[in-house]
């Protein structure tokens, strides 16, 4: 099987979570095609998650740029969403709802987790969605360009100091509320789900409990099969159609031929209704991997627009389109019918950019999969409809090193957060996280999918996608998705109880 | 009452814990007599806590100098000393004992903690005593000159990166020894126990259970009062005699108005057999106030040399000196009498040298205090013996910047590893802490005294004083100490008998 010198790459750009894609203020990241950009930002927002629905005040709070050490860097300046409109106050000691900010602009993230927003009327919560430092505008050295100019201005850009800044900034904040007393709950999706995990872990004293939706917390090392991703993407458009997985899993080699022939890129250029020529075929692959692994995480039962204007069931809707070909199509014009289902379902593009990896160095997300979020993954040889392919440390190494002069620590996360054996760590020490999981989530494979103990719990769903339990609920939410926040609300409900009550008797005592 | 200009320092330098005295390679540092260079180290050590009692190996480790960033720093070697001659081994899951070495040499340490060494052939365990970074010869940068040359040499001395180091430390070793199935257990005194109680809290995945001797971590912000520290320092003397507390309280006055007296400083130094002429009053202050601090801390009821060579319950034999001169002997040759059970008990030495505060820079606890250990200190002015003081973080901070260029958080250590309603935190979330405290040590006050669950138990001792339980056993051993340190054996037996049952019960599943 004739095999892209570098088709690697696109492996290791996958590890970057979803919310790169539109988060992110450089129009060419990702695997997003450049024409997304003539939708301004706040029409796209009006249209998906109604901003009349959110009220919040926007502030900004005085951070050290390094929470571990003393080196003399300049304090930046972490942005903040707040609304206390539902806040029973500090007198009642009303809780605060606090939103785990994770890789990407916090406004986005705010619109796209409605969950949150909803729950706050009825527990009379504060809300709090604090910003990721080095996303949006929480940039230190006051711009990103300086912030993203090279490994030592990026090298305050990690999980910990991130949670530094959350521990920080909660305890400031009630500290000038005068609400010592009042109980912190937790809230992350994806990256944010494992931030608000391992914080509760890290930092019990802070918060009372956390809501980790998908969070692949074991996504490192060899704590899950590196195949787990891939085949879990593999699988979600096996269910659908097996002529559909057999089509994409024959197309890269029909790809790889065609790019190889004289005129080759010429004609892929034209199947593709590319809108500039394209240069080499791994382009064109990173584009398709990219976007079936994007449509296996937003693969909601619901039209939605949290990446790209989808319908209901969109993977459904790809391996329709691929399989519905009239006889005789080719396979790489059936792919292209499918893929336009993810780039193009409103029709409106006429071509499509594909995005430019060389300029990875603006990306926080692939700084971090470089520095601390090593996340082995392979491509297996049966279950996987992508090109086989085998995690090597080495070469991933040595992209990074190309792309950022950084050397990942691909056995830090375990060390600092766990992993290996985290049942039994889970089980003897945390208490009140959930783990809520779709299992059509190629991510749900690197979480914890079962219960741990009494109050740490495994939610999982087998029709849910990436963290679809924290977005707004609509008139077309399953029952299972109803149920499921349901549940949620009753244990952060215990929770809240549980904590009054030490309180009431601490107090009575 | 005649106060001295500059007399809150020796308060400030008094929060240095009192390992830094002997294990600074710095001859004029902290509060011991420069003639105490004359006992070579190893002489010292001969007769204190006989070598031949240790085997150990000493290796060294490669470490990041900074854990928690991606900067560009060059690694060090952390030295560790390590014993597996009574270990049990990988295959029967053998634990491994692990001291968290504090501000000192680590040799210092591993000798000054035989019970660490005296419990591991009784469990089959091996010994791990790495050492701090940026103590002994555990140096960033290859050197003590330049690791201590200023505040951005110095930025990576934190506990954090320490806790760090050690979770790397560990995790390698076990998988270099094949021995990930080993439980660990923490050890630790003073700064170090406080090490041990919050790499548990942090670190619950790599050791199942930490015994914190003598370790104030509640010593920090409000949460114990101010005054805590030297009034159990004056109560230990005013509990052996009020004469002996009063002539003390009284001499502060005397000192200060020789000092103003023409001839004054050379009459004090006279009174107090100084080997250079006193240069000012505060000097004496607080070589005094030091000793007084010190000899609490090491009130040990038999003859020991932890700091120096030291009857058994040396206070009684300072108040006995003090208490017992011939009627009209002035307070000041009183005090001095007392004095020299601390600094002259063998008698060898004809004059002592006062250390020089002006060099604090190259002592890293002195760093540590002026950036994450700020503890506050106060001198009350009715239970305290030393002159009355209240603490003020105005004239800290600006004492630290001048000395270091460093500002202190003062609010840091509780958001990163909390002390505001500890006990609730530790109730829900800790486990397989024993916080032992000795009530003569003033650290005592800062640290947890009450049981907090059924796993989290404070064994409190009166009589005990600084991390005595973790000393070698010795003949003179009174019952409660023989008492103390069997219930904690018993503790850390149970801790590994759950261990092995979990692993048992998971394997048999």
């Amino acid at each position: 099987m004739a095999k892209l010198k570098h088709s690697h790459l696109s492996l290791v750009h996958l590890t970057i979570f979803i919310i790169t894609i539109i988060a992110s203020t450089v129009p060419s990241l990702a695997s997003s095609p450049r024409f997304l950009g003539k939708f301004s930002r706040s029409s796209r927002r009006n249209s998906q998650s109604p901003k009349q629905r959110l009220q919040y005040e926007t502030r900004y709070f005085a951070q050290n740029l390094d929470h571990f050490s003393f080196s003399d860097t300049p304090k930046f300046q972490q942005r903040y969403l707040i609304n206390t409109e539902h806040w029973v106050g500090p007198q009642r000691q009303g809780p605060i709802f606090f939103y785990c900010g994770n890789e990407g602009d916090i406004e986005w993230f705010a619109e796209n987790t409605g969950f949150v927003w909803e729950l706050a009327p009825r527990f009379g919560a504060m809300v709090l969605f604090p910003e990721h430092r080095y996303y949006g505008e929480s940039m230190p050295y006051g711009s990103k360009e300086v912030a993203y100019k090279n490994a030592s201005t990026l090298s305050f850009l990690t999980a910990e100091q991130a949670l530094a800044d959350f521990a920080v900034l909660i305890t400031e904040l009630k500290r000038n509320a005068s609400a010592e007393g009042c109980p912190v709950v937790l809230f992350g999706g994806s990256y944010g789900g494992m931030l608000a995990a391992w914080m509760r872990l890290k930092y019990p004293h802070i918060a009372i409990g956390a809501l980790a939706s998908s969070a692949p917390i074991l996504q490192f090392e060899d704590i899950v099969p590196p195949e787990t991703f891939y085949d879990i993407v593999s699988e979600d458009f096996r269910r659908e159609s097996s002529s559909c997985f057999n089509t994409i899993k024959e197309s890269w080699d029909a790809l790889i031929a065609e790019g190889q022939k004289h005129n080759g890129l010429l004609q892929l250029t034209k199947t593709f209704h590319l809108c500039g020529e394209l240069k080499k075929t791994e382009d064109l692959v990173n584009w398709l991997e990219s976007a079936y692994s994007y449509l296996a995480m937003v693969n909601y039962p619901y039209a939605s627009a949290f990446l790209m204007p989808l319908p209901g069931h969109p993977i459904r809707e790809v391996c329709r389109r691929i399989d519905g070909c009239p006889d005789g199509t080719s396979t790489l014009e059936r792919i292209f019918e499918g893929i336009s289902v993810y780039y193009n379902y409103t029709g409106k593009a006429d071509c499509f950019e594909l995005e430019d990896y060389s300029d990875v160095g603006t990306d926080g997300w692939n700084w971090q999969a470089c520095t601390e979020m090593v996340m082995p993954m392979s491509s297996s040889r049966d279950g996987s409809m992508f090109q086989t392919y085998d995690y090597n440390f080495s070469s991933f190494q040595e992209e990074c090193w190309k792309d950022f002069k950084a050397k990942p620590r691909p056995t830090w996360i375990t060390t600092e957060f766990g992993g290996h054996d985290i049942k039994a760590t889970l089980e003897n020490f945390g208490s009140n996280i959930i783990f809520s999981n779709g299992l059509l989530d190629p991510w749900s494979g690197g979480s914890v999918l079962k219960n741990v103990s009494e109050s740490i719990v495994a939610l999982v769903t087998e029709e849910g996608a990436h963290h679809i339990d924290l977005r707004f609920s609509t008139k077309g939410d399953p029952e299972w998705l109803i149920e499921q926040r349901a549940t949620e609300i009753k244990l952060i409900q215990g929770w809240l109880d549980n904590f009054y009550q030490e309180k009431k008797a601490a107090f009575d005592m």
